[in-house]
């Protein structure tokens, strides 16, 4: 007869240990294979994460072929290849085949992949889906032949079984293919695997990525540049937002021989000074080796660290967009819609959480074809991988939410929540340890530093939007007085001086005092013999005007330019240039020239224009000079000035104050007649 | 001199395990642990979770005591203590400090805790933050003294380290105490350890939970029945949505003899009749053993069962909350607020995915002093835990915010996203295996299935809602009709009679003609007395009328409650009872009152009141009787027919036909006059 077990025996008797095979086997839905169209996508995003980091590492210009095609009811073959340097023939079966394996968890640098998870859960959902297993030739560039392998994975030890190995011919120096048999849906349009293609060309303009999918349509994303991003480094943690813990793992696995050494070279941030100063205000030794700091003294140490004045984090580990293609990226996706409007793109500079250093980059655009009923798009990057799903469940989508954008020109209800308008806003979370809120990877995880990164660049680049708006509605308003001033006063002119038989008056007087602006037009003209940009300062001021006109545009444009006449003086490496207008008397108008060669790729947006010399209230179409130019304004200002000194004591020609209310009483006196 | 390593051995030689518990040290956000204030919240979470589900495993009425003291700065100490069946010796090391361990894991049944992660990511947690080992007190019944032991997790490897280890004395037949040190926030209000409790309170009223603060504030969550939910029984999986995988593994390690006993025993919902026709249909051998179905006849297998006409999965497995329960739970959050209005809660019948059954119920309350100008609250639970963070991400809200509640009288922007009203939603999920987004079991994943039953029980709730939002408007448009002619016309009718000198008329045929309702109106009063409902039906029609009255309630309100006059039926199990009226004349009212022993928790939405014997269009503040009753209609709808055919045959004193066009031209000729 068997003993009467208790509860307690009971219970224990089922416990046992769960691999993380079958764990996620169980939770597909955690590794983003929620459905069938989703588990597509990210089968797709996998694989291409993997061949662009791989490329990347090797510093090779991607040259990835995504190819989708179909095997039957809901089941779709995927295969990727790419030309990375191959991975050797010991490594493919964990690599592809056992969860939680890989080369970057334990690196401290941006990477597309960081979980060790990716591709073999991708593999995993195919086994279990599809029966089927995955098929992967490699090739490295010092074997002649490229191994094939096909795997499955052993769910409940996460292990590897090679199902079939071969060798095979394979005319490239190097490279890897993964192909996939899963069940799944293909779908065009919104979380589609043509989507999330385009999204990644966009913040990797230098890959080349080719889709075929399953009806033969086959789309380029041509690479637009053959410049490689700058590499990410390797970087010591730094240990601000260090937790006790790991500094205890970085001290127990540190091959220095001293404390001092641990700290200066293992960790990043740490000066030689500083690092005597944490030693001593820990009351550990320096001298001794970093295993023998244990218990209260690493805690104190930990103290110390946290306190001390460190160096700003290097942000070697990183590889951000840059603004120059956060732009042209944004102009890329958006095409058709032609905004009216881009912000200058906001590039933080890095950050620490936890020791892992991060950036935020935020892009924005406004109005043109945008729709003005609806949310704002939110288009979100992590590490250059663009994320399509829990849009809702993101820091990123918060941090937008908690603005409140009302001030900024935004509709949005009760302040909080995506704003409404014709707005697109583009941001980039680049950190060497992105925090992400599943396995899935789609959305990042709340974190106070990263947040409060998030919202300065967020407003940031809102600040510019509320500049545009402002000046746009302050240019609707001008041309409203103008179209009244301008049409309608002559027009009054004319007929009451012919009512009376005077001659028609000249109205520059009493136009320039109603108007009392100076003006800037700057409309860019593209055709085939090239692209021009002929910007127009008119003086709608009674007073004669001495202005200094500067431009700001990107550095490679300014330099294959023609500009008439030619600048007084310039920055070229920055992009600048700048003239000293002819005097302008009021009603005044004077023209600069900038010609480009054919095909230049350059709108308004890309022209910053800037005048010195008259106060801000008193300008429209361009701003006031920023204060952080460094550029010598060489006579304007002086004369300027005299100009005005001389004006106040007497008076001249062009400047004449005229009475607007002997106008008036004369224009009354012709409709008594 | 080394050799020159190629970017492939490079690449290869970094390539390594990672433990899962490293993999979570870096990742500690995917668990729940982003930021301090959330670190203590998931870990009075997944303790209190434990202390829970190993109470009812042993059917025992859980006593929770929770206790959080302040250790230090950003330093807390939280210890969480059980009457549960203890822990045997030599699983506590596993089951506190090693992840991806559990018993609960490869069973198909409702649990609160089912990854084998939760405890253990707290005991992760402060290991890394404070350097603290966790404490553990266990008790199991069989043996005189407590363990107590002290454990950290390697996390290079994953596996338990016993720090102490001791025997201690407990008064208590059985129990365990965890006690944790962590770095972490405490709040009060929003996402707290408090509000934490009180909804877990909410959906467990069997458990009594006692908080203890920083500040040593005692809140007590008095349980509010002795009654322990019914037991959720382990199940086995139902074929549909089961994926080719997961039979495969099903089958291989079946110890049944056959493949028909195999698809009858250790699968649900499978005939004896349809096994041997899904073995045909499959081409398998039914009397082969389960693991010869291999390959091709695994996928023909599977195929098979997924059309195969199946029983309806058995709720054994889940253990819902009950309609009671939510409505209480929901009238004890809600307190001071006190919506208008209850819907009928909403319990779906179980439905399967991936194999796994699952059910939703909803709540939904208007009204009252609820905010009228805020997005509505939602209150998400799954498996009777309930879910504070990512309510963005979670299908539940994704659920709501797809359904166009404008239609059923709520406001909200374009037709989606989170409605705006007062109105609070309740929605539970319980299953076998709930679909998480991440470990830190925070938010249902999206999935096709459960999406829709989310979508029909939520619309079956705000059907209601609508329903009471019209009642409610003709309500006030009745009322607005009640003030004219009952107060206006008689005073108009006291005037010009006065002024012609004529005695004042009846106003009743005018009355009852312009208002043609039958008036329910069911206040219920409380006092130290006793609870009375004194409902009053009044007849403003013009004929005499004969009705019946029905009422519903909570069973045990009815078994208390004296009825006067006595009821002329009941049905009491169902809590229901019903009455013939006596004949109401025009502008006639009867009174019937329901009284309760003094402190029955009992408001007005509890009661439900349905009127037979006349037209939906002209009754007011009751339904007509739905078709679900099955009581006999005594004499009511006989007597009414009579009563009618008499009418339209000859005409009685109390059923005037009053002609309103002459009443109407005597006040004329009374101005006349």
């Amino acid at each position: 007869m068997a003993p009467v077990r208790t509860i307690a025996q009971q219970l224990a008797a089922k416990q046992r240990e769960i691999s993380v095979a079958e764990f996620f086997e169980r939770n597909r839905q955690i590794l983003g294979f929620d459905n069938l169209q989703r588990a597509l996508l990210t089968s797709v995003k996998e694989c291409l994460d993997n061949a662009l980091d791989a490329c990347e590492d090797a510093r090779v210009l991607p040259e990835v072929q995504v190819e989708i095609s179909k095997e039957g009811e809901e089941r779709y073959r995927l295969t990727v290849t790419d030309n990375g340097p191959g991975i050797l023939r010991r490594e493919i079966p964990n690599v592809f085949a056992r969860l939680l394996y890989g080369s970057r968890f334990h690196e401290n640098r941006q990477a597309r992949g960081q979980q060790g998870i990716g591709v073999s859960a991708a593999v995993l959902y195919a086994n279990l889906t599809t029966g089927r297993p995955v098929r992967v030739v490699s090739k490295v560039e010092e074997e002649e032949v490229a191994h094939v392998l096909e795997l499955a994975i052993d769910t409940q030890k996460n292990q590897p079984r090679v199902v079939s190995e071969d060798l095979s011919v394979w005319d490239r120096p190097s490279g890897t293919r993964v192909e996939l048999v899963l069940k799944a849906r293909y779908v065009r349009g919104r979380q589609s695997p043509f989507e999330y293609l385009r999204a990644t060309a966009i913040v990797n303009p230098h890959a080349r990525i080719v889709l075929t999918e399953p009806d033969g349509t086959r789309v380029t994303f041509e690479r637009a540049t053959t410049e490689l991003p700058p590499a990410a480094r390797e970087t010591a943690p730094h240990p601000y937002g260090l937790e006790l813990g790991e500094l205890g793992y970085y001290l127990r696995s540190s091959k220095r021989p001293t404390v001092l050494e641990f700290l200066t070279k293992d960790l990043q941030g740490v000066s030689a000074r500083t690092s005597r100063e944490v030693v001593a205000a820990a009351g550990v030794k320096g001298t001794e080796p970093p295993g023998s700091v244990v218990g209260e003294s690493q805690e104190r140490l930990v103290r110390a660290l946290h306190e001390a004045p460190l160096l700003a984090p290097s942000a070697e580990g990183l590889s951000p967009i840059g603004a120059m293609l956060i732009k042209r990226g944004l102009r890329n996706v958006l095409g058709e819609l032609k905004p009216e409007f881009f912000a200058p793109p906001v590039s933080r500079p890095p950050k620490v959480r936890g020791g892992f250093p991060f950036m935020v980059e935020v892009g924005l655009v406004y109005g043109g074809g945008l729709p003005a009923d609806q949310p704002i798009q939110v288009l979100r990057f992590a590490n250059r991988v663009p994320l399509l799903f829990q849009q809702g469940a993101c820091a990123i989508t918060n941090a937008i939410a908690n603005i409140d954008w009302r001030r900024y020109g935004l509709d949005q209800k009760g302040g909080s929540g995506l704003p409404i308008g014709p707005a697109v806003v583009l941001v980039h979370v680049a950190s060497t340890k992105v925090p992400f809120t599943s396995e899935a990877k789609e959305a990042v995880a709340e974190d106070p530093e990263i947040d409060k990164e998030l919202t300065l660049a967020l407003q940031s680049a809102a600040r510019h939007l509320r500049t545009h708006i402002s000046r746009k509605s302050r240019r609707a308003f001008a041309d409203e007085k103008f179209q009244i001033i301008l049409k309608i006063l002559p027009k009054l002119a004319e007929k009451t001086s012919g009512l009376v038989g005077k001659p028609v008056p000249d109205l520059t007087p009493v136009v320039t005092r109603i108007m009392d602006v100076v003006n800037l037009e700057a409309p860019v003209v593209t055709d085939p013999t090239g692209v021009r940009v002929s910007v127009q300062i008119t003086n709608y001021t009674p007073r004669a005007r001495v202005l200094e006109l500067f431009v700001e545009l990107p550095p490679e444009a300014l330099r294959g330019a023609t500009l008439e006449p030619a600048a007084e003086g310039s920055e070229p490496e920055l992009g600048r240039a700048w003239w000293t207008l002819p005097k302008l008397s009021p009603n005044g108008r004077t023209v600069v020239t900038l010609s480009f060669p054919p095909k230049t790729d350059l709108d308004a947006s890309d022209l910053d224009w800037y005048v010195a010399g008259i106060d801000e209230a008193h300008l429209l179409g361009a701003d006031p000079l920023p204060g952080d130019w460094d550029v010598r304004l060489p006579r304007t200002i002086v004369e300027a000035a005299e100009l005005a000194a001389t004006e106040a004591a007497a008076g001249s020609a062009e400047e004449t104050e005229v009475d607007y209310d002997a106008a008036e009483a004369s224009a009354h006196a012709s409709d008594e007649d």
